[in-house]
């Protein structure tokens, strides 16, 4: 299948003028990108980088088909009870690969295929309205998805579903309405999904949460949905394969971290925006979002010394967010890096009809079509900012499919990984967040959380004098 | 109706540490800010800043207001045809005022209100499936928003939808299927409403499209959907009442602005993370988003000078983004200040049930409720915050209502004038966009534009050793 393009003309010095980057940066860079493909390829596949394989992984992509071609036509509805990585892969999927109104069809207009809901937040309102007003029990689906089966907000929802489904349909019918996707051996889900018999998935060890979208987190929902996962995962070996090449200049992932560490440390421009130009794309910017954050921000480096690092990665959307954000983008501080996503061919054409061709002002559009329209716009905002002196970059998909999408992820997987290493930090922990779990522990009165309560309980109250 | 509040305690240095605001700072500030607030309620209503006024205009609301009871029951769907400001508003009351499913809920169960689609983008994917396999025509109302009539996303939508009409339902039945926001006497589509006799409203020349959401621009579509119009606007002249004072101390608005300003000027954090913790709010941080982001992105102060300022806003959600973005927040560079949106009460209480008691790890959540969590992980999350040495905001909304969401609304609206005051610039206009609209109507092939797109053709071609 064709390759998806990235092309980096815009971020160049020479192109775009003092704010942008010299090409003897990159040249200078490139032995230390070689190094840094070198180390990861040599450990693909070893402590946390098990996502490097998942592309080629064969059991389980064999058992999930398997298990979507069995519960064809069963099941009305389907949710998955996850949050982060256990969720933002499959809402990118959804978005890309589904139809853009799918949850909204009947039945027959989804051609029998589920509808998919990704419970990605606790919010209560909006959990009972899905559960009363939306979902049928009898016919709905529970994917639930927590590696350690400690996830607070899963694991409440898990408990909300799991009664639901015991006293409406009777303990019997538990493993008919809920699957399990957690660890192999270890976690608090997993026993449970043993002693329930569910059907249930692992998420290797080495696979940390926002590198999951590839493995059973990803894929079960999407093939539960019709959605083609071989053509995903041969996306991801293509791009995998690509970006095997020590090359600076024919390895697109080394490319693209090469360009945004070098504009967040040399140009102090460490905002990185991913502007998608197809309303199917929209949410792997999301994804992305968490990929880029997650991974590289982070308070010690490597050596343990204080680095307080971490580019921050934007959501927006073309051409909706040239009305919003590009104002900002083209004038405000030049800290930016954009990247636009757009795609060669859309899945249809729609013209736009021939009317008020007296109107000046719009009467020009008229007889042409929504295509070249968005395409012009994505063409004009680009020249707008390069001729502003604006970095950006731009991603090009041959079509919004299955395959271009394993690619896409896989770019910006290996891309995160080897901006690891040029930052020199570990891209796979998250020790920022423990806090906040220990925090949440303690106010709702977990067992062994008792000291942490106390210490919250005795914080110093607010100054009423600052609140307004 | 009890006010929204707003707690700055944490982001003072007295509380979180060096990287926070020193009160002193205020204090200094705050003569400036008294002096922004009398130049802006001087001048309230004059030139730009019409949005003043709006919680207080009387016209067009009954005029809006009979309009929709005179509808009640007659549509199926509402389509708005609007992009940036003229969309953002209305999507953020969708989300916070329908039912969280709402558009999936049969007639019934959406108690005769008409569904709300908001179109604004010109995919031509999701445009061809809304309309081929979501709406009947025969029981759509478009409304179609542009102050100009020359925003080329909107009306080749319009374009699209009025030739569907008239070649379905015929031209005599155009009327009762288009209604036409736009300027009162000028631009491209005032011409053609009255011409067309469409019902028609104005967006008063005073009033830019990023403060229009209480114009009949947010109004006629939340009117059509049920919402209590009314009571957003108490809501804003509540908030208009309290941002009237010129103590910087018992100014919300000011007091928001001052933070932001004090932050991005004196300690280098440019980035404001809006985090609402409710579904129903998600929303609003688009809103928000575009408001911050288009008023204060600018490349020259009032004296000409250049300056190329701009907080740049970032939308989270809680407690989603706890899995995606906290890490960052917490452990990356001290460049944000993060406000987090809270509620005193969810409108229903959700039990967590009580199963799974013998589990470590998960029996303390059983019989306790999500709404307990979902405010324990806000407190916890602001916690580590603090801990961290980050600024942090907490707004707390009474409930998710119309009165809240007019405080919260018209809070932002006065926050950013007061903001464009400290940065002396020009909140309101948006000179950085025209380049690639320029680019947009040359590429289109517009009549006039024709030097433009030579321009554009002859730019130099990209070097192909940077496509990858």
């Amino acid at each position: 299948m064709p390759n998806i393009r990235v092309d980096c003309n815009e971020v160049l010095a020479n192109r775009i003028g003092i704010n942008g980057i010299k090409p003897d940066w990159l040249k200078k860079i490139e032995p230390k990108a070689k190094e840094a493909i070198k180390v990861l390829q040599k450990n693909r596949g070893k402590e946390m980088t098990g996502w490097f394989e998942l592309p080629h992984e064969k059991e389980q992509v064999k058992k999930i088909l398997a298990s979507a071609r069995r519960k064809r036509g069963k099941y009305e509805d389907i949710v998955v009870l996850g949050i982060g990585g256990s969720a933002l892969g499959t809402i990118a999927l959804r978005s890309a690969l589904l139809h853009p109104y799918h949850n909204m069809l009947d039945r027959q207009m989804r051609k029998g295929q589920p509808r998919l809901h990704i419970m990605d937040n606790i919010d209560p309102v909006s959990m009972e309205h899905l559960f009363e007003d939306v979902i049928d029990i009898h016919k709905t689906l529970f994917v639930v998805i927590s590696k350690s089966g400690a996830t607070a907000e899963t694991m409440s929802q898990f408990m909300l579903a799991f009664e639901l489904v015991e006293s409406c349909l009777g303990e019997r019918n538990l493993k008919k309405h809920l699957v399990a996707i957690t660890d192999a051996d270890k976690g608090f889900l997993r026993p449970i999904a043993e002693e329930l018999g569910l059907e249930s998935y692992f998420i290797n060890d080495d696979v940390g949460g926002r590198f999951s979208v590839l493995s059973p987190v990803g894929l079960l929902p999407a093939a539960l949905c019709g959605m083609d996962v071989r053509a995903l995962l041969t996306g991801a070996a293509q791009m995998d394969t690509r970006c095997k090449t020590a090359s600076l200049y024919k390895n697109p992932a080394a490319m693209y971290a090469a360009i945004h560490y070098l504009a967040d440390t040399n140009l102090k421009a460490p905002l990185s925006v991913m502007m998608p130009y197809a309303s199917g794309l929209k949410d792997v910017a999301d994804w992305y979002c968490q990929l880029w954050a997650e991974s590289l921000g982070k308070a010690r480096n490597r050596k343990g010394k204080v680095v307080n690092v971490g580019p921050t990665p934007i959501k927006a959307v073309g051409v909706t967010d040239q009305h919003s954000q590009v104002q900002l983008y083209t004038e405000g501080p030049y800290d930016k890096v954009v990247t636009f996503i757009g795609v060669d061919k859309f899945n249809l054409k729609l013209p736009i009809p021939q009317v008020f061709k007296e109107v000046e002002g719009i009467g020009y559009l008229g007889g042409q079509n929504f295509n070249k329209l968005m395409e012009a716009e994505r063409r004009a905002t680009q020249i707008a900012l390069s001729d502003a002196g604006r970095m950006n970059l731009s991603i090009t998909l041959p079509k919004i499919d299955a395959n271009s999408l394993g690619q896409l992820f896989f770019l910006f997987e290996v891309a995160t990984a080897i901006a690891g290493e040029f930052y020199d930090i570990d891209a796979y922990n998250q020790p920022g967040v423990e806090a906040g779990k220990i925090a949440t522990y303690a106010l709702m009165g977990r067992k062994g959380y008792e000291k942490e309560a106390k210490k919250i309980a005795g914080r110093k109250a607010a100054d009423k004098k600052y609140i307004l």
